[in-house]
């Protein structure tokens, strides 16, 4: 199956996909807006984006882009995130002089790269991308931080394992499609709502799940473009397609002023 | 006084120092990180942070650094965002075959983008370092997408004005101190918060604001670094220092494992 991700072969969206997919063939997209494109246009039958890391965040574009376009969640997925250090096969670590790599891997490999104060941190668009560079220009002072599959995609040596200062660095993943089939097992469940602009309204929104004993697990607000100080809100609960859940999205209904259902799927593990 | 920034002078960050704070004398840092260490070691009174857009949503960083550091936020203020397209004094708009700006400017300006599609578009790190590129590099093909205050500061002259595409276009700001003084008029409060892990807690927390008919006007959520899918939030409400906000305090203490006070401040109109 093809599947579009943002980012080059090697990332960790390609790490993803080739863990929620069987023999998927991922079709690298620069853009986040262009792998939506692509799954607009039928040019694929599926598309995986990274929608929370649990150092860094949301992914604010991702959410926004789910509001855009009518895709269904399928299936999550948890990616441990693992840094390595890679490089061409020449290099040692004694000769690295400089780092490449996306700011937020740098960010997240802070304490590793406090030890070597003589190598020059350089920015890259992308983990991967870094890799690719020091390996196919042959940089012999270089290295770069990625997944190990980056190193295996271009041919790069592991110069060491696991650089990540905080191990808790998970990327959480869904699978999206056009169609809206519900697994059996599915047992979470993800939507947006806007609500209308009266005092106590989210408390109001959240007792219609808290009465039913419906759990939340994550809750995510997002400004409403023109709508200067309004906001949206992107909830996840633990219910699949029980009546409970139907009963609650009714009354859900009833206090905004509009609600969409971005998928019923089966929680990651 | 002197007011510590983040980005160059003549920034979106520079014009509400601006316009906040009377003979303020701004300290550009590049880094946000820099801009918090500066108030920490005391070599600024006071800092001022973009901490909201109404149309890209929250700035996180700064949430995090928010609770990293123990600042009081003393006012808040709301910059409507006017972007200009600015160049070197000798350049027409019929010249003009390059445009650089930071990449969210160049995504708010899309629509005015579009009409000149022989125009390439190139992201750089920052609004008002592209106009000193572009004028200080007497630039004769190029132009950059800043705020007024940048044409001013580097000499630039503005081809066009207010090009952005959505006016509903603002940003709010806090400006930060030391010190924890509340002034007389203060009737918003901004905090943040730890719930413990159990259902529904969220909607507990809320219902001790709710119940007093303390408006809520904002919520953000933030991961707990080192403990995946664990959330604080940070929230504002419209209510000063009063007797009712000392018991939702209170209270909200009971249900939370944490609570932070970040500032208590007259709502900006």
């Amino acid at each position: 199956m093809k599947i579009a991700i943002q980012g080059e072969r090697g990332s960790f969206s390609h790490e993803a996909a080739s863990k929620m997919v069987e023999h998927c063939k991922v079709v690298p997209c620069r853009r986040s807006s262009e792998v939506f494109d692509l799954l607009e246009k039928d040019e694929v039958p599926a598309a995986i984006i990274p929608i929370e890391n649990t150092l860094a965040g949301s992914v604010a574009e991702h959410y926004d882009l789910l509001l855009k376009h009518d895709f269904f969640i399928h299936q999550e997925f948890r990616l441990r995130i693992v840094h390595n250090l890679i490089a061409s096969h020449k290099v040692t670590l004694e000769k690295v002089k400089k780092i490449f790599s996306h700011p937020i891997a740098l960010e997240q490999c802070r304490k590793f790269l406090n030890k070597l104060p003589d190598v020059e941190i350089i920015p890259y668009y992308d983990t991967a991308g870094s890799v690719r560079h020091v390996v196919e220009e042959e940089l012999l002072d270089s290295a770069a931080i990625a997944s190990e599959l980056a190193a295996e995609e271009y041919k790069g040596q592991v110069l060491e394992r696991g650089i990540e200062d905080n191990k808790n660095n998970f990327t959480r993943f869904f699978l999206l499609k056009k169609s809206c089939r519900i697994e059996k097992n599915a047992n979470k469940t993800s939507l947006v709502f806007a609500l209308k602009n009266v005092p106590g309204v989210l408390y109001k929104a959240l007792s219609i799940f808290a009465m039913d004993e419906i759990n939340l697990s994550k809750i995510e607000s997002r400004p409403v473009p023109g709508k200067p100080w309004e906001y949206i809100f992107y909830i996840d609960v633990m219910q699949g397609n029980t009546k409970t859940l139907k009963k609650a999205l009714k009354n859900l209904k009833k206090t905004s002023s509009f609600v969409k259902l971005l998928g019923i799927y089966p929680a990651a593990k």
